[in-house]
């Protein structure tokens, strides 16, 4: 598997980016031990400036997990704005109400249990005959990349970070 | 040198972005031609999104070289937005002036010669001592990462783009 951005350059970034909140670094201990997906603190911080840019009225998540990415997402949000965090797991999504609920930040979310999509994992850039789930996430990115309502790019940072802005 | 994005991924990212107008490319070219650094195609896009997103009424950019950046945030900008080029080359802002007037984009950027900044490379996750330019880009990231009022990431875009949000 390539490692999408260079171990050396991430754990530059890493030391770059402190993080003074506890929550933080107890949900990525939290992925460390149970091997539960989080994008990782380098999307987070990418994706709270995104929010800060943007200032959404609405961000709906598809698989929120316990709730890392969705943190990130409520810390740059305004009072008036709301993420919807969505997770199968019920323990999950309680976790995620519990580390919400110690901050402010719970009024700015609301949690809804159901079938979120499945996470594919793959190698969309290396050589070779491909897997299902490598097929599915070429397929999507296709997609997203030919469709003329949106925009497309790739950020290649952690897992890789499709962003997409849709026109109209 | 580490290669910031592997080429692999770059590669597959570069051909799922195609480009229709030839100006892209062929600013691309001349960069290719004279040594001349452009953000490239990649970053154009990251910019593009983040332009769209944002919706900035102005930009100023700091060093344009012959325009390529100032052509993917022109054409993310709103009509009433506007971007200031800047180089010290004058034949830099004729040929960009040259390449925004064959389109409607014109309108929304405004050119002036002058000293900006000194493109400093280095390579700041490489191990070992570093050189004079490596040294100023790194004092350069520690300051904005240390910085109270900014919000900062690196994108491990090519050769990396910081990416900063000012608090106020």
């Amino acid at each position: 598997m390539i490692p999408i951005t260079d171990p050396r350059i991430e754990m530059y970034m890493m030391r770059m980016a402190p993080e003074p909140d506890p929550r933080v670094a107890a949900m990525e201990d939290k992925a460390r031990e149970t091997g539960l997906p989080i994008v990782d603190r380098l999307v987070g911080r990418f994706l709270y400036i995104l929010t800060r840019m943007k200032q959404p009225k609405l961000i709906v998540e598809l698989g929120s997990g316990f709730g890392y990415s969705a943190y990130w997402f409520a810390r740059a949000l305004s009072i008036r704005s709301k993420v919807v965090l969505t997770d199968y797991s019920q323990e999950n999504l309680a976790y995620a109400r519990k580390i919400f609920g110690e901050t402010g930040l719970i009024d700015r979310a609301e949690f809804r249990a159901g079938e979120a999509l499945r996470i594919a994992t793959g190698n969309v850039a290396e050589e070779g005959t491909k897997d299902k789930e490598t097929e599915a996430i070429l397929r999507f990115n296709d997609f997203m990349f030919s469709h003329e309502e949106f925009f497309t790019s790739i950020v290649p940072l952690r897992d890789g970070v499709l962003l997409a802005y849709k026109f109209n």
